[in-house]
């Protein structure tokens, strides 16, 4: 059958199949939750022996297993190098989904659940394209090296070491990845910027215990209050990280590409209405687009301390914690930074706490040129599979992965996302479009072929 | 018997029952331990039957019922109203109890478990006191009110409705009230000032969702951050509220009493050893001792958002939450403060989030003097019960009931307090000293008797 007629006629079989892997609850930063994640490994291990992969490896590491699998009987043809997620982060807080994170369901032409578009869904997608290849033609166009891991929501620590002692079995002519977002629906969207991250948690302990507020109220170190003057001292006015030396290693964006990105088809209105806030305040001198993709940040993600629940509790805690990462760009470096923000932290802190500092992970930032034929030619299969112009843009979030893996192999890393920015991502309700989940196969599908032509 | 032989002969059968008070679970601001609530009312009215009074009356409230027991058989005699409350505060965090909250244990001669300070272990002093001279002559020497609440953990708003519309019930000639604490160890003490309170809390929404602080951070408001920046701006450098207006009403304390307070046998010592902080910092100009008896104060007691639980995620929340309260002193005004308070919340706000503030309770402050004959009853008696001289103090605690009857009777409030400072009221292991139970009981028995003699 014909590959177009093939994936189109397996629509309805992809989607059960992608809502079986979206019940798996594989939550990698919560222990309770291995076992999932082994589930997961399997499941795809499984799919990828379907989709003509011929070796395919559950490796353990120290954390979650990596999944591996490949197919190399296109001799002369590019090998490409698929990277992909299939742990997810945390549902909570649940009582805000509609449907359960874990239950995965249709509604308005998009699926509902935990991991539809980070990342699971869009692993899928790569999954059944390769399959309807597989399927469609009895073999594979090019050769395929596939590379699954379980800790991608935690900082990927075990992977890299995989990538690391493994530089032989992975080598290839291009890396792919899409676990990005397109620019919005109907733009696909080829990202070739992402920031890099380091996730930091500070525990603040003044008194021993837990104190009554009316009988200790006013001559005792309060950790909370002390927390909150700490964060309040971690930007300035202008909404700048006030961090010492935090900007010094920030490169500037060259004005051709300031102006590209600045013209690309994305709209602030649409952005304002994704987010819906009263109002916008980012770093002064720079356009959302560029606040959001060239620019460092410092975002609190979590904070708790003290009486939480229903009603009132006079106390006075003994701690405070906070979690906060900043996103980084080139050239920032990630030890260096973590450096900056601890010494700054402990320079700030009063003589009444003690404070623990912990890094929970970093990844590097990455922006690489979009010159080589292979990006062309995801272009074309891009446009192609969704009847849309294709772009190319830079993007937030962070897979560190992508770094490391274009520092060791020094080959194009093509991330190609279907994804959108308001699907909720790490938020309750997180969905993708149906029509970007089919029209990424047709794409990919699309893609993996005519690299064959290369 | 005679009444000392009697309290000694029964210490055991006392604490005995005294531990089955606290085994009932009743936590006022948690809606699901209604039914606990109502089994403490019942547990006593039963047992203010067993001390003598001949009327017991379970009055219902728009909250938890207030308990009513009266025994008026004295004519000629002086009338006391005895109040305290049987409700408790939250045992959470609940993994910090050495042995269950609701578990009670003796160890190290202390009586561990939620109430056996504040107030439970208190109020059955005053059970025991009465029960054994019932007991012990057959009849009560003065005329006994008794009135136990269900809801001073969460501001006693029915109670006062209660007091407003039964003034001719609860006519007396003074208040006694046991829900303070002692100076210290061997320093039996009796109260006369009390802070006032003011409970708050703030909800501040900026993104009507949660976000993916890579997709969007840097962009758009964090609602922890701006919550943080917040609550930095309620202190100034000096560790005063930064509120203007705050400190409009606070009344001078005359420099007799505060250099009588400063000469209490109280130590800087033991206080930094009970609250074990590596340093400390309250409001300058005051000692310990002041700020925590003659100085307002604004204390965070819970602040969460985000995520908060294991590991990591990447997520910009929608909503960031704070509980915080003022401790007030005479004359500020409760609903005065209230307003200064969110004026200078809503002030600081940026325009970039929503703000809900909410006020949960409040309480007036009460300072009086201690001239009146009864003062000198307790404090004779105190020294016989326990065999150590007494002393008068104030607290930083709030008992609004004693500032509207005070206001509402004219009468003399005689605190008497038998907790101790490091009791963990409000906290995990929280406890009393048997050796203040035991000599609570005696204390109050003496005093209840000698009254019949002014």
């Amino acid at each position: 059958m014909e590959l177009l007629s093939y994936i189109k006629s397996h629509e309805q079989q992809h989607l059960e199949e992608l809502k079986d892997f979206l019940r798996i609850p594989s939550v990698s930063t919560k222990a309770e939750y291995k076992p999932d994640l082994q589930r997961a490994a399997q499941w795809v291990a499984d799919k990828l022996r379907a989709s003509g992969m011929d070796l395919v490896e559950i490796i353990p590491t120290k954390g979650h297993p990596i999944v591996y699998g490949e197919s190399l009987h296109a001799p002369g043809k590019p090998t490409i190098l698929f990277y992909g997620h299939y742990d997810v982060q945390p549902a909570e807080p649940l009582h805000l989904w509609t449907s359960p994170a874990f239950e995965p369901s249709v509604r308005d032409g998009k699926l509902f659940g935990r991991g539809t578009a980070d990342d699971k869904g869009q692993v899928h997608i790569h999954l059944k394209a390769l399959e309807s290849l597989f399927q469609s033609s009895g073999s594979l166009p090019i050769n395929v090296k596939i590379m699954i891991e379980g800790e991608e929501e935690i900082g990927s620590a075990n992977l890299y070491e995989f990538v690391r002692s493994q530089k032989k079995k992975l080598a290839a002519d291009a890396l792919v990845v899409s676990d990005t977002s397109m620019l919005a629906r109907g733009v696909p969207s080829i990202t070739y910027g992402l920031r890099g991250l380091d996730y930091f948690q500070i525990e603040i302990t003044g008194p021993d215990k837990d104190l009554h507020s009316g009988v200790f109220g006013g001559a005792v170190p309060n950790p909370i209050t002390i927390l909150c003057e700490l964060v309040a001292q971690l930007h300035d006015k202008n909404g700048r990280v006030a961090i010492p030396g935090f900007y010094d290693q920030v490169d500037k964006i060259p004005s051709a590409e300031r102006k590209a990105l600045n013209a690309l088809p994305w709209s602030v209105k649409e952005f304002k209405k994704t987010v819906g806030a009263p109002a916008y305040s980012g770093e002064k001198g720079f356009t959302i687009v560029e606040q959001l993709w060239t620019r460092p940040t410092l975002e609190l993600n979590g904070i708790w301390g003290g009486y939480t629940a229903e009603g009132s509790k006079t106390v006075i805690p003994s701690q405070a914690f906070a979690k906060f990462s900043c996103r980084l760009v080139p050239h920032q470096d990630t030890a260096r930074i973590a450096r900056l923000v601890e010494a700054h932290i402990r320079r700030l802190l009063p003589k009444s706490v003690k404070c623990n500092f912990a890094v929970h992970s970093t990844g590097k930032p990455w922006v690489a040129p979009f010159s080589h034929p292979y990006f062309a030619a995801a272009r074309q299969s891009l446009q192609q599979g969704f009847g849309k112009k294709a772009v190319f843009i830079r993007e937030g979030g962070s897979i560190p992965l992508v770094t490391q893996v274009h520092d060791v192999f020094k080959i194009p890393c093509i991330l190609i996302g279907f994804g959108l920015p308001d699907e909720n991502a790490h938020a309750p309700d997180e969905h993708i479009q149906l029509e970007n989940y089919f029209g990424g196969i047709r794409s990919i599908a699309l893609f993996y072929r005519q690299l064959a032509s290369l």
